[in-house]
């Protein structure tokens, strides 16, 4: 204590007066950068005060990546019994913005306030004129002949007994005198609180829409495997049930030593394919191609008529070795070992994962093994792929992936990192905060209206909307909720489209998903029975009983209304029965940051979370989350039916049932008041 | 981001995996030292995680004040899932200690888990049996020859197949290896938290009672104002009431330049004695005393006879300055001058307070008006003065406090110093985190149970509990409030018990507050009619109708439970009755940081907040919070009133009638379990 309060002040001029405090957005301390998308935009507040009756004046002063000058905006005090302040920017380009806060003692505002308080009880003034004057012609002598001009101006009006400069808010001379006098302060006497780092980058980063398939369960012939040109063929698929990131499980050549059988059996058969994340083999590792799925050629091919449909190609990032890897003999120092002098396998006692080596992050080798790591991603953006669904983040060093990431940001700044981490809270929002763009969720498990509206309002609100952005799946190859284990069609659709419309990115493991494949295993684990990890399948797409136009609508939905594009203004309403999940969520546009503006696009969802019964309730609106007045009637157009209604009020009632539609995603507007 | 996710790691090490954050407690993000006294715990919390899933060691590592050693204490896991760990320590030492959180990756432990679970599962252990003895011998030749001693004896005990090393927690080989294999990892490979300081203080910095007095009003004889001396002879009546801090207002010469009179008229009658904030005349400023209350000698008498009834002198520390004051003349430059030359008095317009010149901490002349006014406390600090009640410190820079008090406690660390500041929360805490030991609050003002409730929960929980110190005045002679005017006796036995229960440190201003005087202005503010700052009186300290009897019986019962000495433990507990506010504190004697140790010495309030109706209702008690077993019968025990209770359950009815007894104060006992 005595080591902070003592230390006899320095400088002529006495310390600064202000306080800056508890500024946000704000990413663990400002040790990592606050996450946005182009346009989405970045509300600041802080709490700033002075001692004393002063007038404090408040900035946000913001800087453009690359640009050396900083753009002030002032702040408004929105709470001034707690002092706070907040202003707001809207990003319109990609890369680090930076932005601080920045308050001084306002001695022209607090003369003007006095003053005017002065006028208004009828007390002389003529002393204080003579006062305010000299304020304006000392900061004149400190400035600038071109910035002094208008300073005298109104030092002259004061001298002369012009009221104005203090009354009239449109005297020609008030503002610009006023203004200039803060120029003024503030290059002599400004605090600043630290600043703070926003990374901008491309919407997908926020709003995208993923479907994973297996490449070998793609032939459209029996008897062959699938290839990665199969898939370039199929690619209408994708592209019409209206997904924008394909998403392939690792393409590279499977090891075939401790190979896994069907349903994850010890001992492979001779025809059981293994497990795409026993990554490497004769044919090569992490930078080869698997024979069966082709060449890079192939590979290439597709990210080519993916771009053409208007889909990114997400590989998978599996840092993991099978024992016939080349590193594994090329590089041992980058793997443990037993005593024996054989390489350490992961292992869950009393289950063996000899199929798997881990890589040792720690090993003497580490930097060695941290670059070629480094180089496997470079080799893949290379090939024209983007975007990287990373295998397990959670069990390599935080330090390892945001030195990665933000190598790969330096070159590719449009690069996407979705961390597949499924573990505690503390570690997903780290790996958020170290730099991934997107992270696998809870979702699959939040299943009651309760637990749904509990999880998905942390997600959407700070800290966890600035550093961690939600990518929600109802299944992967590993997930079979017992939630969707022998459930029927009604509630695959229930499970689309909350993860379509909670989440600004979600995806699905398909076709298993559209399909409904609904059988687990029968050991009392949350996994597919006859899994595609171990065994390739071939799929019906034309099945009568598939959601594919569900899923092509909802997309269809989602594309169209900006609402669904952002996390950040997500509001459940109450429902009164607990079976109807209802919430909203309104476009930000960027274009107007006038907080009085009304909120826009308005898209309310009501979800009928009982796939087998009608459930019908009143609803309690929050009218102002929608933005309407309740009074006057408003229409609710639901885009998954084409039907409308009028409503006034905040509870209509609605019903839902199950084999019709899982629920409304009703479009919200209202004509001007006359 | 890119600056800080990428840097090539350095070093030869890979980078430490481990994260801590969110360590508590902590003021201000660590710019500040938290608050204790002697005696009172610190429980510390972390959140402490790594990727993966090995074992994380984490300590609690402190330094008491002027060692050179830090102690390590373990940190518990209290919730896995939110990677938290907690330990405690309890500072038995005045002056600046320091703490900090260490953790590393257990690699030892991370062995054991694994072997155990192995074990457990019938797994063969024999190769990993020879990776723990490698662990051991490594760990061995990193370190002294002592410490290796039991690292190599339990590497060969592994090496001859004997699992107790992993198995028994009493296995002689195994702690210590534990512990000396953490103690050689940790210094390799500690990652290290913030280093927080907490600054502990005398016990009366949480503790205290206070009694605010003018001593001019204290004359035994008529026609004449009381004296110093006077005062002297009277400490009996202040300690019988068992105060132990009397508080002064300034005690210095009165200006006599726009004196104002009576009620605060504009005008002084030539009898009017003037307001002592009215500082400085020909005789003297800060530094004298007015000639009419004595002399120095005077003073330290009082002091001294203060002392001889434990009782502590608070002199009032007010920086500013009368038109009279020696200052104005001496150093003009401390002043804000008016156009025509003259100083610039205080105003809120439309009113002026000619007889008050505010000091201006801005000046050219900062440093020397500094300078000064700390030598003004070192005056009084010279005369035995240990307190100050610091008048409206919210109007002079929080940086010239956090120097002056700093500069205070290197040479007097056990001076206290009162913040009078009724202002915005954040200002308030604020002048807590710079260094004020105690400070007013908003207690006069919350008079319903659920005002009470919401503001004493947030001043008994962080971030307020850690750096603002309570001290709850029912009245002062700035206020009387619209509650206490014209209220009766009953209402002020209320406010007393609130102020003396609710908050460890407390005081009134006498003895208008024990002589029940209710008569406001009639001018719609919250004053005193015919206020003593004003004028002189003369008080009947006998009369029947005082409350003198209460507050003793109240203040005895203080200092008797150590459950009224701390804040911290303060719960409210459920009333059915909402005039009945109902609430209990525990002791902490710092003897035992183990927390499954029952709540000692638990006291419990009720508190019927009407003045005069009879109240009645069923409380809900917190047992965990009283740390009883409502199972079986406990005892409370009514220090008011001595009568005693036998309850069972949670659920008692209580009824108190206004006339009797303003509340409860129940002693709670339970004998143990046989």
């Amino acid at each position: 204590m005595e080591a902070k309060a003592s230390g006899p002040p320095k400088g002529t001029r006495a310390p600064n007066r202000i306080v800056i405090d508890d500024v946000t957005p704000c990413v663990a301390g400002g040790a990592y950068a606050v996450k946005r998308v182009v346009g989405e935009p970045v509300r600041v507040a802080a709490t700033v005060f002075a001692d004393g009756h002063d007038e404090v004046a408040v900035v946000l002063s913001h800087q453009p990546p690359g640009a050396r000058a900083w753009v002030d905006l002032p702040m408004a005090s929105v709470n001034p019994g707690l002092d706070r302040w907040e202003a707001m920017f809207t990003p319109m380009e990609r890369g680090v913005h930076r932005f601080r806060v920045l308050g001084w003692i306002d001695h022209f505002a607090s003369w003007q306030h006095l003053v005017r308080r002065k006028i208004d009880a009828g007390v002389e003034v003529g002393s204080d004129l003579l006062t305010g004057a000299a304020l304006l012609e000392a900061a004149a002598a400190d400035t600038t002949k071109r910035e002094a001009a208008p300073l005298l101006e109104a030092a002259t009006a004061l001298r002369a007994g012009d009221l104005l400069v203090v009354t009239d808010p449109g005297s020609p001379t008030r503002p610009s005198a006023a203004a200039l006098f803060r120029s003024r302060l503030r290059k002599a006497d400004a605090a600043a609180g630290p600043v703070i780092e926003v990374l901008v980058e491309r919407e997908r980063a926020l709003f995208s829409t993923w479907y994973e398939l297996f490449p070998r369960s793609w032939s459209p012939e029996p008897g062959r495997p699938g290839t990665l040109r199969d898939v370039a063929d199929r690619l209408d698929y994708v592209a019409d049930l209206g997904f924008d990131v394909l998403y392939l499980p690792p393409i590279h050549p499977i090891g075939e030593a401790f190979r896994k059988g069907r349903n994850n059996a010890e001992q492979a058969g001779p025809a059981d394919p293994g497990s795409p994340w026993a990554i490497g083999a004769e044919a090569g590792g992490h930078t080869a191609v698997h024979p069966d799925l082709g060449t890079l050629d192939d590979l290439r091919h597709l990210v080519k008529r993916a771009a053409d449909n208007g889909i990114e190609l997400a590989l998978d990032l599996a840092l993991q070795c099978s024992p016939d890897h080349p590193w594994v003999t090329e590089h041992p120092e980058w793997f443990r070992h037993r005593p024996d002098g054989t390489i350490q396998y992961a292992e869950n006692p009393p289950k063996k994962y000899q199929d798997i080596y881990p890589l040792d992050f720690e090993s003497v080798a580490w930097r060695t093994l941290w670059e070629t790591l480094l180089d496997v991603v470079r080799f893949w953006l290379d090939q024209g792929v983007t975007i990287f669904r990373v295998d397990n983040p959670h069990t390599k060093p935080f330090a390892f992936w945001a030195w990665l990431i933000g190598e790969v940001r330096a070159t590719h700044p449009g690069t996407i990192f979705l961390a597949e981490a499924f573990t505690r809270p503390a570690v997903m929002q780290r790996l958020g905060q170290v730099g991934f763009t997107q992270s696998y969720t809870y979702f699959a498990w939040r299943q009651s209206a309760q637990e749904l509206t509990e999880y998905f309002t942390e997600l959407t609100t700070p800290p966890s909307v600035d550093q961690f952005r939600p990518n929600a799946w109802p299944n992967t190859p590993d997930i079979l909720t017992f939630q969707l284990q022998g459930a029927p069609r009604e509630q695959f659709a229930i499970r689309l489209l909350l993860a379509a419309t909670l989440s600004a990115s979600y995806g699905i493991y398909g076709p298993v998903f559209e399909l409904c494949e609904n059988q687990g295993t029968d050991n009392g684990k949350e996994e597919y029975l006859d899994s595609e990890k171990y065994e390739v399948h071939r799929w019906d797409l034309g099945d009568p009983a598939s959601l594919r136009e569900l899923v092509a609508t909802v997309n269809a939905i989602r594309y169209g209304q900006l609402a669904l594009h952002t996390n950040r203004t997500l509001r459940f309403h109450h429902s009164e029965n607990d079976q109807l999940l209802c919430f909203s969520k309104t476009a930000h546009d960027g274009a107007d940051p006038d907080p009085s503006v009304p909120a826009r696009n308005p898209v309310l969802v009501v979800v009928n979370l009982d796939p087998v019964w009608n459930q019908g309730g009143t609803l309690e609106l929050d009218a102002d989350a929608l933005g309407v007045d309740p009074v006057r009637p408003y229409e609710v157009h639901d885009l998954l039916t084409d039907d409308r209604y009028t409503w006034t009020g905040v509870r209509p009632f609605v019903e839902l049932r199950p084999p019709l539609a899982p629920g409304h995603v009703f479009r919200v507007s209202q004509p001007p008041a006359s």
